[in-house]
């Protein structure tokens, strides 16, 4: 147990925005509300996941949509909380916990800001170990947890409470509701008890983004290279070093989807993005696939490149790094492998990364 | 009161085929539920607006969608009970009494299956005195009552609550779900206390639609004109005899939309439709608009002809009857009058008919 103030924000945010592999949401905008929700009622308390109890109702809340929507139409800041009662009310009981759903920009702040407004302590995990874009894509639905009731609430007041036969279906509805709804809407889903935390969540992993913004930012303060620090403290790779010399962009489906393609010294790299960057392409051969890591930095400073902020001209370093083994069970891959995404390509290991 | 049983089906539905406008569903599917329910839990006890409590929960149920889905998936069958428990989960009470959303087809019979299997009586009347293609349509958004919580629910099992902050918020969420749910789900929304059923609804339509159809049934045993005796019943005018010449039919946005033209010795008529017949004009002057009631009669046996039924060759009747009058209020054309469904001519009301 450990408290989560302001001042930890910055470090928090950073590494969150790595390790959402560009998805999640822009987090700059999540750290504005997490730190104007601690500001207005206190630091927020983080529990290990041993330190919840067995029944407690843990509820992750999170923002949906296209990240590209997000830059222009700003959360009014209380959805989540509208969200999070909604969904209380069709539990018959309140949450006793909050927990981010994913890590990933915005959306491990959203969580902070939901926790300081609701008065209830935070739990350190999420229920990724990254960022998808999809809602079935946690890894409570390969332990049986449904995703709903999922709360949904926009900025205008509206909510929907969508209770479905599977988690796929919960995603392809809340998807078009999310869409009509300006395809920027807060969530309150995937309740877990304390004693599926474990299997539900990949822990710690709120400490992991601190420990990875703070590396990156001591290593630029001590003029080392930021982006080996943030690659050695993830276990990943490097891929490529160069500058995005093409940017293909488009919202449609309730994501943001394209493709970047980078030069450098070494070759070319071509990244293909749902909400997430999904695919790593050197010089014509697969190197990385969904669901490993594929994390884009700027080269110099070592901040996170969100899929929404690549630009031409930008200098970047793409690593990759391994992600939470449950996610390569063949379950997993079903789930969130590169068939799923509509890629004819199996997942392929990352090459000299021990599993 | 009276009771209502599996031998009035046909009238009813027939009357009801013909006061939806062409909407409202496929009249044949839904008799086959009621009668299906009726013969299984006994016949319905049909309450007159006014032998309804002041405070009752009156609740209508309905199937929503494009009916050019309908013909081809048809309903469980369970919707709709499915519909009304998830409304009365969010409401905290049960439902008392079950009333039509609008006089159409299918959509005038689910509630009779719905109220037979609840074991509620049915309220004579609908919230339209026709049938409108969206779900804001209906007299009490005019006096001010949410449509929502309003409940959705598939064949599949997956249900819907939205909470919206307007009707029209309402229509566009639980149209985006509807669509990604198949087009055909079936709602129950619009609670009204049994003191606002005067305000909110057009009362005594079940009944009209059982003389309707009757007075149809009566003119073919007699060898007199069914058309005939129908436009007499409904207070109308005739405006076409003729066949269907073109037909041009898209299922977009979840409605039925398209565009009838029926040529006849006294000249042509174009229909536009959206689920509904809209707009007539014959020989290029407007002769009848929404809200007016258009209905499409097969020209010998004055049997309706719904939306999706039309089809080249098809021998018809075209006739149009003036709709409650509080849809041509100022207020009530800024809900369903021509300009709102985009055409660019105000409402005509219909020549010689007393308004």
């Amino acid at each position: 147990m450990r408290e989560l103030g302001a001042d930890q924000l910055d470090d928090l945010a950073r590494g969150a925005g790595i390790l959402g592999t560009g998805g999640g949401g822009d987090p700059y905008v999540g750290k504005l509300l997490a730190r104007e929700a601690i500001l207005a009622h206190g630091p927020v308390t983080l529990l290990d996941i041993d330190e919840v109890p067995p029944d407690a109702t843990v509820v992750p809340v999170s923002g949906m949509g296209a990240p590209t929507v997000l830059l222009e139409k700003l959360p009014a800041g209380t959805e989540e909380l509208t969200a999070l009662r909604a969904l209380e009310a069709v539990l018959g009981r309140r949450a006793t916990h909050i927990v981010p759903i994913e890590i990933g920009g915005m959306n491990s702040m959203v969580p902070i800001a939901a926790a300081a407004q609701a008065g209830l302590p935070l739990v350190d995990g999420d229920a990724m170990g990254r960022a998808f874009p999809e809602t079935q894509m946690v890894l409570p639905t390969l332990i049986g947890v449904s995703t709903t009731p999922m709360a949904l609430a926009d900025d205008k007041g509206n909510t929907l409470v969508v209770d479905a036969v599977s988690n796929l279906w919960s995603e392809r509805i809340a998807r078009a509701a999310c869409m009509v709804m300006g395809c920027q809407v807060s969530c309150a889903d995937t309740v877990l008890r304390g004693d599926q935390l474990r299997d539900g969540l990949v822990p710690a992993t709120l400490t992991l983004a601190e420990d990875l913004g703070r590396a990156v930012r001591l290593a630029r303060a001590e003029h080392s290279d930021p982006v080996a620090a943030a690659t050695r403290l993830l276990g990943g790779i490097h891929l490529l070093t160069g500058k995005v010399v093409d940017m293909e962009r488009r919202t449609t489906g309730g994501f943001a989807r394209g493709r970047a393609l980078l030069e450098g010294p070494a070759g070319t790299l071509e990244l293909s993005i749902q909400n997430e960057h999904l695919m790593a392409v050197r010089d014509g051969a697969v190197v990385a696939t969904t669901p490993d890591l594929i994390c884009v930095l700027d080269t110099d400073t070592g901040e996170p490149v969100t899929t929404e902020a690549m630009r031409y001209g930008l200098r970047v370093t793409v690593i990759a790094a391994p992600c939470d083994p449950r996610w390569t069970t063949p379950e997993g891959l079903a789930l969130v492998g590169p068939r799923y995404f509509g890629y004819d390509c199996d997942y392929v290991p990352l090459a000299g990364v021990r599993s």
